[in-house]
């Protein structure tokens, strides 16, 4: 068999892209498989959330190719990602398409998957630990308790029209607990929307900085409080909004020096 | 300074458990961290939902002791458990307190804390992934899609009085997407309900049985058929229901003979 053929099946064996779960930033909170993933990568087509340790891991011949995907600021539009990634996939490399939390928690996985579905190339998923996982374990809480709440919602304070609406009248119930991500700047919507369906103005809100980096912040709010609280915090960092929950005392005590 | 007092010092500053999620089965589902935490443990104290492969990991010299937690069958009572975590956690040994999934997920994770606080003994929680995550990445899918659903929700189906109820009307719309933990046995009652609060009767309803284990199932249902399907398919292993979801094509064409 002449060498061509063989590279060619080779690379048609590998047309593949691994969609990776970076998880909140410490890289200790990867999973071993992803780990392993990061560590294989010839190609890695990476979020801005992905944090630089994580980064670090990758081999230093991988292709780094950041598509400056987050909340607001400037990103690659979905459609130049998905042409990346079918580019890529194709190749034969190994690539990973390295998303920070969990892959399948407000990732944009769908687009992605349709696309590499629609050019025939492979793909699977490595579950991440989604940044309400990870905030919750800092404030020593759980997302669900008995006798408090029976379900947790993770959900977004922004659709593609601008502010999402949710069913406000049930989150605003004494025992709920959600998870807001992308919430920092929808402070003063969440605010409005919980007092005008009834929420207890001392209801409990804590929003986590950075979860599990160096520079993690606790910022223990109120929903009355929020608004105010979130701009003396002045966050510049990723941030998850848990409605319903206060950090335990311990945890608290733990972070130094946040004026609020 | 005497041998003595000097391992006392030690113990004291070892006055500590570890709440680690396990994750769902897969050993290389692990984080880093919950790795760490198991290689270095004295102590492991585990439900029996967690997988042998992951318990396997553990030192030949640590000490394993079963608590038989899971959603039904016979455990040692909650009182029983604080206590031999707070024998443990004052030992100055390297106590791991090993839950399936994510400790923060219908894991009792705060009766737990708080018996420990009571006693003065410190602790710390490592995520894990959980059971809806890796289910979710075994079809294929994501948890929230721009344009569907901007909130998903993990639930129970039970409470501490029998089948938990829920904003059934909400969860009944198109749209909507919730992982229902726990699952199994009520599937005549959330089809109940479903169909009760309107919920198109072909809503996809997807069951994944063993996620991420060798032995993993993936049952495609919908509300109508739901109860008829799982008692066809006869379960025995922890099972994930998602409500609203499907398993996308490709990954069913994956599993390998699964008669329904």
């Amino acid at each position: 068999m002449s060498k061509l053929p063989s590279d060619q099946n080779a690379a048609a064996a590998l047309r593949h892209v691994a969609f990776v779960g970076a998880g909140p930033g410490d890289p200790d909170l990867l999973t071993r498989k992803a780990y392993g993933a990061l560590l294989a990568a010839d190609v890695v087509i990476y979020d801005r959330l992905v944090s630089g340790p994580i980064l670090d891991l990758c081999r230093a011949e991988a292709a780094m190719i950041s598509v400056g995907k987050e909340g607001f600021g400037p990103s690659k539009p979905q459609a130049d990602i998905n042409a990346l990634l079918v580019e890529h996939g194709q190749s034969g490399l190994r690539v990973v398409r390295l998303k920070g939390g969990d892959p399948t928690v407000f990732g944009r996985l769908d687009e992605e998957i349709e696309a590499l579905d629609a050019a025939g190339i492979g793909w699977e998923v490595v579950p991440g630990i989604t940044a309400a996982s990870a905030s919750v374990a800092a404030i020593g809480q759980s997302l669900t308790k008995r006798g408090r709440n029976q379900a947790v919602r993770f959900m977004t304070a922004h659709d593609m029209q601008g502010f999402a609406e949710h069913d406000w009248h049930a989150l605003a119930r004494e025992g709920e607990v959600a998870a807001v991500y992308m919430g920092k700047r929808a402070a003063r919507f969440v605010q409005g929307r919980m007092l005008m369906h009834g929420a207890a103005p001392a209801t409990p809100v804590t929003v986590i900085e950075n979860a599990s980096r160096p520079d993690q912040r606790i910022i223990s709010s109120s929903i009355v409080r929020l608004e105010a609280d979130l701009a003396k915090a002045g966050l510049s960092g990723p941030a998850l909004m848990f409605l319903g929950l206060a950090p335990r005392a311990a945890q608290m005590e733990l972070q130094e020096g946040i004026a609020l």
